[in-house]
């Protein structure tokens, strides 16, 4: 059922079809504008899942560095039951999301976006309206600087990037002083307000060194500064920082809402990202949840297409920080959705995720 | 803005009016057909507040035992921001309910229901529809007979009952004999399935003793055996259980998430009620937790009209137990909206909460 050749079945502006169709599962390429290079390597392309249920549309994301592969996404979406697809079961949401089996995070999270997706146009609204929300309250996104070749390459980008209002940095280049140094540069080039991400690239005694570093140069947050694995790791770090340091937001040490619950209080905050939680249900769980601990909330993603963007953009007016500009560096978006200008997202206005297949050139 | 007189403004079959109309705050009394006493006391009538905001619905319910009256709801209300009023507010659910200042819970429970109501008005769906549940999904609604006044009175009560298939059954008669033999006499005289609820009436030492006595009775689960007081003396209590107790549900213990949370390992599961927890939204979200935390959920009421029982109903399909009676329980209930025969739940099919006036006799 894994299509091979690259092509998007069906459309968004396609009405929802009457009879049950099998789902389809279909590769979805992305090319980088420029090598992205992270903590956790280098990427030049991803390839992402693309899941159409019923009339709805989900993406899963498969960076490099988790342990999914398109194979995975096929094999849990061809075993789903039979009526997930079929009758009222797009109006019964809910009971759908609590049917899903377990099984890879990227692939519930596609199956989860494509029956809010199905689910919201059946409704005849746009996502964001029947979870109540209004789009002017989410907050600026952060646009992300991938780690630089050389100084040179980061003075270049930081031009470009002039009138971005939030910049966040990707940390973790091996050596703490060529880490503060990225900073430091970024702070003498722009006004722009900058957020830090070192993928846990530090240990607790480097992170306790060069966040307090860093907050000279007034840093909004310091995103998943050591490795994943331990709680205690974070309480350590928390103890030897001033009070006044920056925030911790955990990310990959936070997948669910399980997480969101042990850490909270060794953290901040935490970065709720659809292919972590499995889904838009999960991730409104764990922002809820998060609300009631008293953490900050930040809305992230992956390298994906305008399709995850846009069903994570739904989310942003529940958040205090947004990081969703990733649909900005790649070449080969196949969707329009949701926008951004200089951070300012706007949501489409259509039922269901809003998304709609790029028109061809 | 509190009338004296009994009459309520509007109806929910007018449309919603295109100008802001201020918010009006009327009394709500409530006949109770028999005297209800449980362990708090004994109550042949209450007064509850109605709340209306812009065509949308609410009901605080003001139990003697609480603390709040009539004008700390009008208080409550009337110093609501006008903003919550008007133009696209009623849209933005969520941002309304963020800006709901703190204030007495029932004041919240009936202000956060009409903006649910107007909400799913305005989007032309009843609530359920908008939160993607299937009615066919709720559990089947207990019927709560309150402490009898004698032998002779229960029985007559439970043959009255023939064909409910759950009761609840009050106790916290002073004495465990009394107790023990309010449901003995019910295991023998029903086939329903029987639950308890002690209203807190119970020592740590007198519940342990009670508990398995009632477990012989094949009692589904033991609400509220001992006073809200200290989580430790749930845990107290449990460990003095065998393992093969019924699952002890808290109620006056559990008014909102943070409860949820200190409770989790004290207890089996919790009595989620919207006069408590302040609302739908909060209601929602301690659902949520609750299964993150793999807790038991009940859909509770205080003594309601079918408005409120109606919002609650609206949740049902989210719990495990319904004890969503208390409209069977009064005489000049004013509503029409969600019904129950022989336990079972019927949802109107209407915009918003679905409530409309009872026709005039």
């Amino acid at each position: 059922m894994v299509a091979t050749l690259w092509h998007i079945p069906g459309d968004a502006d396609d009405p929802l079809p009457d009879t049950p169709m099998p789902p389809t599962i279909t590769p979805l390429p992305l090319h980088l504008s420029a090598p992205f290079t992270i903590a956790h390597g280098t990427s030049t392309r991803r390839t992402n899942a693309l899941v159409q249920i019923g009339g709805g549309w989900g993406e899963g994301a498969l960076p490099p560095y988790y342990p999914h592969r398109l194979d995975d996404i096929a094999g849990y979406v061809r075993a789903l039951p039979d009526d997930l697809l079929t009758g009222d079961a797009a109006l019964h949401l809910e009971h759908a999301l609590d049917r899903l089996p377990d099984g890879p995070e990227p692939a519930r999270a596609a199956v989860d976006m494509a029956l809010h997706d199905r689910w919201a146009r059946q409704l005849g609204h746009p996502l964001y309206r029947l979870w109540g929300l209004d789009p002017a309250d989410s907050p600026l996104s952060s646009y992300t600087l991938a780690i630089p070749a050389s100084e040179d390459a980061l003075r270049e980008q930081l031009a470009a990037l002039r009138g971005f209002p939030i910049l966040k940095l990707k940390l973790g280049t091996g050596s703490l002083e060529t880490d503060e140094a990225i900073v430091r540069i970024a702070r003498d080039t722009t006004s722009a307000r900058l957020c830090v991400d070192a993928n846990g690239a530090w240990s607790v005694d480097h992170a306790a060194r060069i966040i307090p570093r860093l907050a000279a140069c007034e840093v909004l947050f310091v995103e998943q500064p050591i490795p994943d694995e331990a709680t205690a790791d974070w309480k350590h770090l928390r103890q030897q920082l001033p009070a006044d340091a920056p925030p911790l937001i955990a990310d990959e040490s936070v997948q669910t809402s399980t997480d969101v619950l042990r850490l909270h209080d060794a953290v901040d905050g935490v970065n709720v990202k659809l292919a972590k939680a499995g889904g838009l249900r999960e991730a409104r769980r764990m922002i809820g949840l998060a609300r009631t601990l008293e953490l900050r909330v930040m809305i992230g993603c992956m390298i994906e297409s305008s399709l995850a963007l846009t069903a994570a953009a739904h989310l942003a007016p529940l958040a205090d920080y947004a990081d969703l500009d990733a649909f900005l560096l790649i070449d080969d978006d196949p969707f329009v959705g949701a926008t951004m200008q200089q951070g300012r997202l706007t949501l489409p206005e259509r039922p269901g995720l809003g998304v709609q297949k790029k028109p061809s050139e």
